[in-house]
């Protein structure tokens, strides 16, 4: 395969099969109907990928790579209904097209279903698989808490921040490729730098998303752009601009993230100032920067070809540029 | 072992190693007070019991019994939410109090959690366990999303019934046995027996938790007394009776459950009135005795101790008239 389209297309055509009309159907409906909502689908990408470059027929991997969309998708659903979000990927969130319960219940069969997923492996791959399941699904909900947590917070430091992206995000990406790795029956040391390939690209990936939120381009980037800024988001931008700014600039950019004004342009454009004035977002760049460069330094480690090494490496760099 | 009494201390004491003062506390907390809510610890005595039965050290077994304990509380904390319920063993519940979205965040960490406590078995056993938790646990989903629609299908079958009480409650307590078998590597005939033994019981006790929820004694029923009548619950009893009913009784009875008078003194005593008068409250009776006969004549075909099938006959019993 070794082209994302493919993998894409082997991830969506495996995933139509799936797709059930089980009884009864007022839970199954709406894991039909987020599943079928679309995405990139990354990260079971990155599973197809993973465990072809360590030699495997992707195709082995196909029920690992749907589990972690599976579980995704669980997270997307759930957290849809705590943060009240209306919308997820332009359409209805479950909890607005059906109602909160319907969320909470096809959530929880969501979760239990990516478990599932693992059963037509044998034991050892299969308890190896759970395991890392189960770790770094705890762990997507302690990120998820220190996010909630930290809305109320007014101490959260940088290395809180980094901690609660790594879990809310960036573990997933990393499990994703680990996944690839153990059906691939690779070596524990390739599971490992691969995983930590996958972590420190997430990081990085999620740092940028916080980047492009407040300098992208309307045009091309998926979201509202200023939308952590509307939401008083301690982002790294935030605490990185605190952390470089002089007392005075420090008031006005807690006072200006202590409000919701009905328009926010104004909001915006003086938290863009501080931001660039601050040199938070040059540091940001470099953070982004240096989370990059982490997973690539590992990837020389593996005990792969130097083809495969220019396969990951691209990726990551096309994940960088947002092209896929 | 071999006493109730000891297994729950035994159990009690496993679950006090369990509690954490883990990070974050805002999404552990929730967890170490619905868990230490206390209750009797069916499942999880019937896991332990089981395992002995089939000559296995029960302490190998907690792990198992844990998790099965973990999972009926996470099932209980987010049917509280669907519910809308305010008390739980005469506590606040977790959304109570704390909020939803921490009972939903909580309750998806206990499912993973339970998960996890079947890590320290070997991968075969680990399998094992795991299949089976996910079969039950998605059947109890599946029985809670049937319990939902049956408050607004006015076509609900007896069979109908039977099958969301099985799936809602009954398939656990079939669970939580075979477990028991599992760890002890018994037979896949002893494990299938064992938990059709569970089940068939677990359908009896539902039965029977309808039936006193009618005609139980205020002092020693544990809820209140008519509950299911106030919120309008199609049970074994009301579907019966509406089977049995005449036309003019049929009516009056589905007029009756579709009113929530503010005083609902008379509603209560009509409906065990027609509950009696029709001849639903002896066939929920003959229906009780049916189930749990049929849990005994399964004990018989176990390969155990006569001595063994005497305890599980006297475990049955005593549940069946609830002196556990």
């Amino acid at each position: 395969m070794q082209n994302i389209t493919n993998y894409q297309n082997a991830f969506d055509a495996y995933l139509s099969t799936f797709t059930t009309t089980k009884e009864p159907l007022a839970l199954y409906s709406p894991i039909n109907y987020i599943l079928g909502l679309g995405g990139k689908r990354l990260r079971p990408v990155l599973t197809l990928m993973t465990a072809e470059i360590f030699n495997c027929d992707p195709q082995k991997a196909l029920d690992a790579a749907l589990s972690i969309e599976v579980f995704h998708n669980f997270s997307l659903v759930h957290d849809d209904i705590m943060d009240d979000a209306p919308l997820r990927r332009g359409k209805k969130t479950v909890h607005e097209k059906w109602d909160i319960n319907t969320g909470i219940l096809s959530g929880d069969a969501m979760l239990i279903m990516a478990y599932k997923l693992f059963e037509n492996y044998q034991s050892h791959t299969f308890q190896a698989l759970a395991k890392l399941f189960s770790k770094t699904a705890l762990e997507v909900c302690e990120g998820q808490q220190y996010d909630i947590d930290f809305e109320t917070r007014d101490d959260v430091t940088i290395s809180d921040y980094l901690k609660m992206i790594e879990y809310k995000t960036a573990v997933l990406v990393g499990a994703a490729m680990q996944m690839g790795a153990i059906v691939a029956e690779s070596s524990i040391e390739n599971q490992n730098r691969i995983y930590e390939f996958g972590k420190n690209l997430g990081i990085a990936f999620q740092l940028q998303d916080d980047y492009l939120d407040v300098f992208g381009d309307p045009k091309t980037f998926g979201k509202q752009v200023g939308g952590d800024i509307i939401e008083n988001k301690k982002t790294y931008l935030y605490l990185k601009a605190l952390e470089f700014s002089k007392a005075e600039d420090r008031l006005e950019l807690q006072h200006l993230f202590s409000l919701s004004p009905p328009d926010q342009t104004n909001k915006i454009e003086t938290a863009k100032q501080i931001f660039m004035a601050s040199g938070s977002a040059d540091a940001t760049k470099q953070e982004i920067e240096k989370y990059t460069n982490k997973a690539f330094s590992i990837l020389e480690l593996l005990d792969i070809s130097e083809d495969n090494k220019d396969l990951l490496k691209e990726f990551g760099e096309q994940l960088m540029n947002r092209e896929v």
